[in-house]
């Protein structure tokens, strides 16, 4: 008896081990007894990192290890499987997927959770030129290139100023916290290898009419200001025509040199969607509102990969940490509901509110209807950064890795 | 009368920072009075630092600041002036100097301690692609293009083993020190950015017929096998015939990959010497006994820039700074001798030692006849590192700066 109860229990493969995939995992792992379901995570890196803080190891203002844990020590391996190894294209029709190393797996149900890769808009040289990978060994790079090229500016015959311009693709979110805190470590790295501060020179280029679009104006120019205090050229609605190995070149001509761009425009859903055949839009799929694939009984998607309409903006909300945790949440109860034959629920995002941090004690944001500045949206957005922590791996990943706010 | 006094003091210059200026600059500050002489150093920076100890902060197992000290904070300013400036010719016959930015110095006496630059032996591509300059600036760069590389490494779609090869020309001590500390250090890199062990390659390469040419065979003997047990590869006997963008061709036509070519084969005295007419050999002058250079009565030249005939070998003594800060002594007594009209000291060697770290806590080294090995060695090097700091800036310097042993 005990030997078909076992071959009967359903098959649940998660693809992906960032916020979506390992909320998803978490919560199946505490809901779930152990002969509801086989469950099987499928990560690239035996390691979870927490993307929305990358900005912080990119600029080298915070170890990288510190927004990573190994996902072993995260999961419950006595009811969740791990692999590592790297989706390549999910077969609708048959309930497999291709992995890259170790062939096909089989499931009964998918959770797609599989993130974003950086957008260029066609804007030309980005893959080759610019750094874009949001990525614990993405962040590494651009850190180790930075301090690189400040050890260089004392070797070269002749001065290079390129060597001492940054310059920043893109005033979303991320690149506004990049330039945070770059510009924050900008005075310390002067010191440190002896450059004049005067020969910095940090750019942050927008196609948009205006800095963190869709943000509220009066933050918006807190941050403007505040950034400017610190050394930072703007120059918003001026699209970047071409990426090169000299600098960017912009829509009007113009030509800024620089060793170093950061490309931080906005992200697209992993090519893996495009290339398994659903229908799609910038690689994210139009979710129903259980959250499944249109058409498919058996699959959701969720996170970056996923587009949802705000029915009050008519846009499509932004592809958010804060999100992908709450369809993770949902796609846990709706796996359940599903495998029990009851009806699913509805996706209702709830956002709490929205915090940037600019680097040292400063940052922006919005809580409810309150706009928080400086220290108060400091702790904040530590407080979101703790919650998470919380939500993966209780009271003691908080102390183990969180963030201290005083 | 006192102003008369005033004006007839006579004028010292001391040319370069390091070993030898600043030990004689230490040493006229302790035994000439105020109305002695009008001292003045001139250096490129305004710090000084220890070239000994840069394969430290090269390999990245040392902060490149630990290696440095202010000028002002060593040198006692009331009675030595300090011009920070680079020295670009000495006009001998109008006893002036020419400096980069604060044009003509005149002096009554001068102490030529520049240093030395890199010496190529005429294999091209060197100050191209190959890492030779053994400053501050040049080990923070060779530190931070080995993190970049690493940081990279996970970064590129095929793996790419160039990133993870290092080549050291010259099998030293500068070259031997420095692949010490890398191979110590290595995997701590590999661990720190998740890269497999299995794919770093270090490589020694020397043309001579042994490492470590002219030291004990049986010490050569036990560092190359204890290197060899960290990774490294030796090619003994195996002249480089050049450096490439891609790497290093032996003259037996053999190419080896790499990003990280470190130049360690030798130094030749400063361009300056040469510039300024003074007869030498690879920019190093064969000075008189009493450190003069020769037919000059008021220029004294030391260290790496002067050349002396060991008598028991019939060879040069290596440019060391054991050598220069001894020079230093006898040029600071004769300074004093040849103002009051005295006869000036021969200058004797007196090679106390010879140390080489190997990384951690291993090294080399030969004191008086003996032969010391591992931690006896290790702790003679980190002595003779303190000594130095000790003729410098007493027991304080020591304190502050100094090496722990234990």
């Amino acid at each position: 008896m005990d030997v078909i109860t076992l071959a009967t229990k359903p098959t649940i493969l998660i693809l992906g081990g960032g916020y979506g995939g390992m909320v998803t995992a978490t919560k199946i792992a505490k809901e779930f007894g152990h002969n509801d379901a086989n469950v099987t995570l499928v990560s690239k890196h035996n390691y979870h990192y927490q993307t929305t803080w990358l900005h912080e190891p990119a600029a080298g203002t915070m170890h990288a290890d510190r927004t990573r844990m190994p996902i072993a020590n995260v999961i419950n391996e006595s009811k969740i499987n791990f692999i590592q190894d790297e989706v390549q294209e999910i077969h609708r029709e048959d309930n497999k997927v291709t992995l890259k190393e170790k062939g096909q797996v089989d499931y009964d149900y998918l959770v797609t959770a599989l993130g974003s890769v950086p957008e260029t808009f066609g804007v030309g040289g980005v893959f080759e030129h610019a750094f874009s990978k949001w990525t614990v060994n993405g962040a590494r790079e651009i850190k180790d290139h930075i301090e690189y090229l400040f050890a260089k500016y004392n070797n070269e015959p002749e001065p290079r100023d390129d060597y001492l311009t940054f310059i920043v693709a893109g005033a979303g979110f991320t690149g506004m916290e990049f330039i945070g805190e770059l510009s924050e470590r900008i005075p310390r790295l002067c010191q440190e290898y002896d450059v004049p501060k005067n020969k910095v020179k940090m750019y942050v280029i927008e196609a948009a009419p205006t800095a963190l679009p869709g943000f509220d104006p009066e933050l918006v120019e807190y941050a403007m200001n505040l950034l400017e205090n610190r050394g930072v050229e703007f120059k918003i609605n001026q699209p970047i025509s071409e990426v090169t190995a000299e600098g960017v070149t912009l829509k009007d001509g113009e030509e800024i040199k620089s060793q170093t761009v950061v490309w931080a425009t906005g992200v697209r859903g992993n090519p893996v969607i495009e290339q398994s055949g659903f229908e799609n839009m910038r690689g994210r799929v139009k979710v129903e509102k259980d959250l499944r694939a249109p058409g498919e009984d058996n699959i959701f998607i969720i996170g970056d990969c996923s587009l949802m309409i705000n029915e009050e903006t008519e846009r499509p909300f932004p592809p958010t940490a804060q999100i992908a945790m709450q369809q993770a949440e949902t796609v846990a109860t709706n796996l359940k509901a599903l495998i029990k034959g009851e009806s699913l629920q509805e996706f209702k995002p709830d956002i709490k509110g929205t915090v940037a941090s600019l680097g040292g004690k400063e940052a922006i944001g919005i809580v409810g209807n309150k706009k928080l500045y400086g220290t108060s949206a400091n702790f904040m957005k530590k407080m979101i950064d703790n919650r998470y922590l919380w939500i993966l791996g209780g009271a003691g990943l908080v102390l183990k890795r969180g963030k201290n706010p005083f």
